[in-house]
């Protein structure tokens, strides 16, 4: 209980390793760049799956499952595809091991070297449209609607918990459409179920919009985003949803008969949300107690901790919790009664703030007499006593609340922290307080990446619902019909 | 319509390719011994896990996730681990391609060497209990119950759809526990998770037993299994259980203090069912028309054709089956109604045969008129005709007698297929028609690698129900307390 944590303020990047490893949620492994994700913090990744995979088979998704490896020549099919990937690949040349006959351990054997070297995938294009190519002959095959769970590797060469890890877990879906327009749909189609989880489930606002050419996915012809905003005032592109135009379909030479039988190269998507979606949850709302978690993705909404000095408080208590434990499994919410007789109520109250329950109860002696409870909740810190008798559906409504108090707690932090600029002055006065910046910019690369060389800070998106407006860009004067949002970012 | 299939009688092996293509479920990928797991085949993968997962959580573990590279080094450390993996694992040596100099493409940048190779996980007791050692000083910290969802590597030479593929996908289970009682208790407990599993869901008897040492996991003490037998009498080993003694504990130094404050090394076990469970599924209970599946785990449990003349016909069967839609929906019971005006009925009822569809219902303007449907069951091929007024539980009904009856056939024809031998003659004699043989067996290595070489035999396991019976060994006539089974095995 004495341990000193250090806070946002202090560091914000230790304290957001610290309250990783605080809250149980993941750990380095001696494999460079990998992580272990622990029993709790998969607990919350496995919500989010849930969610979303029901969320992609409403839309008519069905999942599938693609080879880990890949064939090197693979890769360089798809030309852009292989600069963005090629530096970051784990590859595999060797299929056995064998004694040493030194008698020094064990090592490669050479005699098993592969004719051609495989990579681990770092994301799947190459080898779905591969076999793409054998699914589609005529417009009756299409669209494909295709989802994976999978793990991918990409050799980064700084990595974090959950934000940059060499392996990590992610759903991709990849489509096949007989139309640029349906193929189009589909890309924003994805992008709005990313949103609507985001804000719905996450509590995490986020802005919709397209990347810049040069932010672009490696073989997409526009690669639309969410962006949100982490207590730092950072960007993190939480979620990413690619029209791939025909691009991987003529690599792989996947054609398709229309109804007059005329051949056509076929339209693509691919879309994707990673474990990073774990490190933009917990900077979205943490605070310097540990983890804030949305009821929606709480593995335990509800903790009960019973006070008591005699074993005959405890039995009483014990039976107004069980009777409570019904009464919120019938209601679908979670709920946990620790009576761990080796705990002392401080530890108990410690542990559960760290790791984010919502809504914490406790009972004493003087509550069951007056058949009262105390009734914490996470994200204000707030307590109160209330009566035990209705107390089934104040949590639930609570719960609620939460979960929307979240939402819109982080969407004023956003608000405050989002700035309009004019000048490339003032935009580099502002920058490092962060937060994203509206600015006009003359939509070409040499100034985007002269900004980002002398700032830091890149062009986030341009947000979808970003009004038209003549201005200037701030950098070079030219003509600009919209602002961008500029942000430093994870 | 017209092709023609090879049958089981034809050649077992082919008809089981086929089908597997023919159904839709699995096809070969151009990376050797990797499966593409289509759309249909993976969701019944994913109705498997689904009930599964519950399982294991209903008995009180968690899931969490673990690299999946192993340092190479890790593996040495267990005497026994390193020899049964080493000679099939797949080996990453760099982390980076670049552009050939020449321009001839992309290859492995030689300046990329890893310091220590990494290792593919072919299952992961090494880096798992490398993490336990940190999670455990006390008894409080143990047990630890914790089950992992993941892929796998293992370079199998000769691979088979489902059977035996070079990666796959499985759930390991990884406990740690205070005393050998309990890891034991833990190791039978998964194996009831399993038998149960089986028969209830897969609707697939099995024989629960111990494998003799030389079938062991490499670094268990203890091996258990589930043998199920499949159509043409051999035996598949669909799930296994181990109890690992203190074996990863001592090789990764894992010691926690007991209540007195002595430190002892920890007990484990691990368990796993792979996609292995696909190629058990499908070779139990399917024929020479196509895939037959138990209800528990169909995508598609009924399946509505209609068969019309006029277009009229066709709005009043289209009323009928939403109808019907609601009531099963109601019922949790899948339905797919299919309308489909580009394909014959002919053609369709092929198409559900083949994917194994356990309810096929068909509806006329003559049924139509006279409140009647056609009900057709895949199991038994039976059709009747039954009035349309309470089909919802007349498939309600059926469904349950159908998930039965695949049990009870295939109890049937494992019982006409198990043999008792008492003479080495004999054994020699009957080997080669298939199934199960209760055999007298000396209880040792050499003569179980005799019957081994002379048969293709091996001891499928010593089953736990197994009655001591006083006999001797049917190839060195030395005494023997107990029938092991022996079969030819996949």
């Amino acid at each position: 209980m004495a341990q000193k944590y250090t806070t946002r303020e202090e560091d914000y990047s230790k304290w957001y390793n610290e309250l990783v490893y605080r809250a149980d949620l993941a750990e380095h492994s001696d494999v460079r760049g990998c992580m272990i994700i622990k029993p709790y913090g998969y607990a919350i990744w496995e919500k989010m799956k849930e969610i979303l995979d029901k969320k992609f088979k409403e839309t008519g998704h069905s999942n599938a499952y693609f080879p880990l490896l890949i064939p090197k020549s693979y890769l360089s099919k798809e030309a852009s595809h292989v600069e963005g990937f090629a530096k970051e690949c784990a590859v595999v040349t060797h299929y056995r091991l064998k004694n040493a006959e030194d008698g020094s351990g064990i090592i490669v054997d050479p005699e098993a070297k592969l004719e051609e070297e495989l990579i681990i995938r770092p994301t799947s294009e190459t080898i779905i449209w591969n076999s793409y190519k054998n699914w589609i002959q005529s417009y009756r095959d299409l669209p494909i609607l295709i989802n994976q769970w999978a793990n991918v590797v990409r050799w980064e060469m700084r990595t974090r918990l959950f934000l940059r890890t060499a392996e990590f877990l992610w759903q991709e879906g990849h489509t096949a459409h007989a139309t640029k327009t349906e193929a189009i749909s589909e890309a924003e189609l994805m992008l709005d179920v990313y949103e609507e989880f985001a804000e719905n489930y996450m509590s995490m606002p986020v802005i919709k919009g397209r990347k810049t050419e040069s932010e672009r996915f490696a073989g997409a012809e526009d690669t639309y985003c969410i962006e949100s905003m982490m207590q730092d005032g950072k960007a993190l592109q939480a979620g990413t949803s690619h029209f791939l135009g025909q691009n991987f379909a003529k690599a792989f030479d996947v054609k398709f008969a229309d109804k007059e039988g005329k051949l056509e190269h076929v339209w693509a998507t691919s879309w994707g949300v990673s474990t990073r979606l774990m490190g933009a949850l917990i900077m979205t709302h943490s605070d310097d107690e540990g983890l804030v978690l949305p009821p929606a993705l709480a593995p335990i909404q509800v903790v009960a901790i019973p006070i008591h000095r005699t074993e005959e408080d405890l039995v009483a208590i014990n039976e107004k919790f069980e009777a409570l434990r019904l009464e919120l499994k019938a209601k679908g919410i979670s709920f946990k009664y620790d009576n761990d007789e080796n705990r002392r109520p401080g530890w108990k109250f410690a542990e559960y703030e760290s790791k984010g329950v919502p809504v914490r109860l406790t009972m004493g002696p003087r509550d069951l007499e007056n058949g009262k409870i105390e009734l914490a909740r996470r994200d204000t810190k707030e307590k109160e006593i209330v009566d035990f008798a209705n107390i089934a559906e104040v949590i639930e409504q609570l719960l609620k609340d939460i979960q929307i108090n979240l939402l819109e707690r982080a969407k004023k932090f956003r608000s405050e922290n989002m700035h309009s600029v004019d000048t490339y002055e003032d935009f580099k006065a502002q920058i490092d307080k962060g937060g994203f910046f509206l600015a006009h910019w003359d939509g070409t690369k040499e100034t985007e990446s002269k900004i980002k060389e002398e700032t830091q800070a890149t062009i986030r998106c341009i947000a979808l619902d970003q009004p038209e407006e003549a201005g200037f860009c701030m950098v070079t004067g030219k003509p600009s019909s919209k602002r961008v949002i500029f942000a430093k970012a994870y």
